[in-house]
């Protein structure tokens, strides 16, 4: 499923008012459908987890599960409990996920045998696929490679690393070099250093860039026209880039993906400067394209 | 409901397998009705808020309620997103909560702004009197005084302070001092620094300390008696509060107020060592006393 | 001095055995005045500052003003100590520096009005320029746009801010926007989002890009053709952007300027793969640039 | 040296402006070869030494090491860099330190290994024995126990643990247990946990209790007597270890041991709320003991 993949993260949309609007949802997840995803990812940072009650989380696993239909929905669930992970993690697959993400959990403490645990605890109790998602830009939790390959070699249905561990580039590549049994390796960051991660090894992406038809491209092709087409939406990628999920949910707005912009509070929606801005780089990156349909790639 | 008063904050009991004891927690209750305290306090920082599902949340509210009768019950609602929290504050409204617990929540970017808007929006959508949590060990949030002096100032159903922001008792003594609107002070960290809060005018206590008895006896007495009684139990108070929610979940259970000490992974329960040193601490300060009954203070 | 200004901030290079080797020093300022540079900036992060004892700081200013002549250095002095920020910033002044460059401190509890009064100590001791530098992700302060626009008001020795909160154009068109006294803000961050400052109204870079040549030539274009600079060596810009500052030692090594690129412990000198990578972001972005030469920019 | 041993941690006197206050720190040093410590250490947290140039750290340390006489001496010479590190040692081996006292160092991206490597080096140049000290309150940097452990094994000069980890009464007993190499460890934090970390097997104390008698007579005595003397003095112990170093300063000063209690900005020295309490704390708990005597302990 994650060989040579690309995974979107999808973001949740929400109304003016803030409540969930599982009709932009189900739009969004259709249109990621026709833009011939491998999968989509859902629930994750970019999908404001944090900021959702249970009954949310299971309304939209359910909205974008119907509107996915054969296409691999990966549910993020992730808690800072160990037994709430798992309880994330069986309605995730009750309701017919094909995958889980998961982070460690942040302790006060740090402890390499109980991330380990905790993963353990996840796998023994819950039968789907795990993408193991080592970000410690989110979590503050920093894993040393020898525990990440611990972690693949103990657990059988680890079945992805989704590595975005800073400098990402080397460590995808030692991961490459060290994997007794080897999973594919995606990486996010909003593709920031992903032309750079392919050079070194990774299999795609999984990240929130808004044009997932761009690392498609990159995915597909030899590593001249990968570099070339990375150049090229690079001023975009590091745009996009800028802390929080204001912007991309913008721009997933306006490519008629999703009814409204708004984040939930506390983190602010896209303010005028930053709209200004997009403006400006979208015309300068894509000049006269319609961000309503499929990029041309070339 | 809280000028000079002493709120428990509960644990949450757990079986040996993780699952929520209903049983044990309505058994607790009842023994703090049986002991007189002001108020109890649910789903904190000490009752594994943290790892627990919506779900199990409003079984704990429900059963709270129930067996705490007349006697108020302080619901914890913290969320990172202001509308799960308003969510959460609603949901024990609904189901009869006496007041509502609230901490700021962390941003990437700490803005004083924003904590205040949280509070607004959460005040703006909840009837219930609400205390205003500052925590900055928990949460990662520092606050300036003025602005949890302007928060009390414009939200009028902020109705107490739980100060637990360190140095407190000059804390506790420049809020007395600076208040416009005088809402009751009550402390917390398992009343480590209670002997001196109190001399700095705090109004009692809402904590775990796993002898609410002693902490009401504290309130109740004049200062040269209330010190004496802090100095006898002092020792126990530290011991207390080490890291982790293990050692105060240990005492319940010998109170015999839960049926296990068991912890949420990833946090661990109670260790052998640990174990050890809390029966040589509690015949050291308690003696013969059953821990089970009423400690008498004298 | 810092109007539509470019200065570098240099590196520190060593030896293989760690020590300071202030030939190469002088020989990379020399380089710099070559380039024509508004100045440079000695003693900062990339400069491993917090590595090096005050006899090498002291070492190190004597010899890069010596080498640069009337080419003004700016000389970074920040200590977590208010007396000793004071001591470093005098011995700069004795020394012959043009300005020095300071960060807020970080305490275990933020104010805003300690660093307020961390700079009022500051100025109130030491005549020079002050390049104030907001860095959020070095010094963990965060502080609010009004503390900034109210250190420029009422410190009149302030005369440049060094903006690097993220994200940093909209700052950066909200200083311009609020300022009541104009200084200049110049942006660092390895020039990361360097075109997007500059249509924020950024004045130029102080920044330990490895490239000054591509910094002046951005600032001394026309918008479009800014753009059109910063896109051609982005991916560059992004590399050089992994955390650390081995990357950028190197290449300050391959251009000539220095012997070594040695990385004191214990942080890590550039490891093999990532020096593999640098050969192929320098050869597919410079060609056959010459990298001992200024670059040719068009 | 460090069997069954009280090393008091010595503050850093200043004058009214700041400036270092030699002929106080003689008179402290004179006074605490009077009390019969077994040594003193200097340079620390509670030495602010973090806030000292290079020049003032050689200046303090002459000063103590000729106030000692035959006393033992042991410098802090924590630094971010190796190098620095090293050259902070090496000077305090020169003029005549008996130890030095290191912290791992803070990086960006936690490492054991890199841990392990940095007191290598500083073992590798430096021939004094080594205080190892473990306190991630100040660092943070968590350790694990197989890394301390393993550090005492390989590193033959490290000579004394100063054990600051919490909880830290069972990790003390954890190292006793497993310890092949034998080296005594001592505790810190105020001796706020002292009671118990003496009943799970410490040897003694290096911290900076301004009441060193009252450590020495709690390490010279029984179970029974120690866990008194400790519950007599804890409410000063916890009164004292309130965040920062103003309160112990004014102490001392009271003790008439230094002339002035100020403290270095940005930190804030003793305020007067704080003084009135540590008037009552003192006088409810040594009732009118001399401070400037050293304290009936019984």
């Amino acid at each position: 499923m994650f060989e040579r993949a690309v995974f979107p993260i999808l973001p949740t949309p929400f109304r003016g008012d803030e409540s969930v609007d599982l009709e932009s949802y189900a739009r969004m997840v259709d249109r990621m459908v026709g833009l011939d995803v491998s999968g989509i990812t859902i629930l994750g940072v970019l999908g404001e987890a944090n900021r959702l009650t249970d009954r949310e989380r299971t309304l939209i696993i359910e909205c974008a599960l119907e509107a996915a239909g054969r296409l691999p929905v990966v549910v993020g669930t992730s808690h800072s409990g160990t037994q709430a992970a798992i309880e994330l993690s069986k309605t995730a697959e009750d309701l017919g996920a094909a995958a889980i993400m998961v982070t460690p959990h942040q302790e006060a403490v740090p402890s390499e045998a109980k991330v380990l645990a905790h993963f353990e605890a996840i796998a023994g109790a819950c039968d789907l696929p795990i993408v193991f998602q080592d970000h410690p830009g989110s979590t503050g939790v920093h894993l040393s490679i020898e525990l990440v390959l611990r972690i693949v070699d103990e657990l059988e249905t680890v079945a992805c690393i989704k590595q975005e561990a800073v400098p990402s580039p080397p460590r995808v590549a030692a991961l490459v070099e060290r994997m007794d049994r080897r999973v594919p390796i995606l990486t996010g960051l909003g593709a920031l250093y992903g032309g750079f991660e392919l050079l070194a090894g990774a299999d795609g992406f999984m990240t929130g860039f808004a044009f997932p038809e761009v690392l498609q491209a990159m995915v597909a092709a030899d590593a001249d026209l990968a570099w070339s087409i990375y150049c090229t939406y690079l001023p975009l990628m590091v745009f996009e880039n800028q802390p929080g999920v204001a912007i991309r949910k913008e721009i997933f707005r306006r490519r008629g993906m999703i009814e409204h912009a708004t984040v939930r509070r506390p983190a602010p929606s896209i303010a005028p400067f930053a709209n200004a801005q997009l403006d400006q780089v979208l015309d300068r990156v894509l000049g006269a394209a319609d961000l309503r349909e499929r990029l041309e790639i070339n």
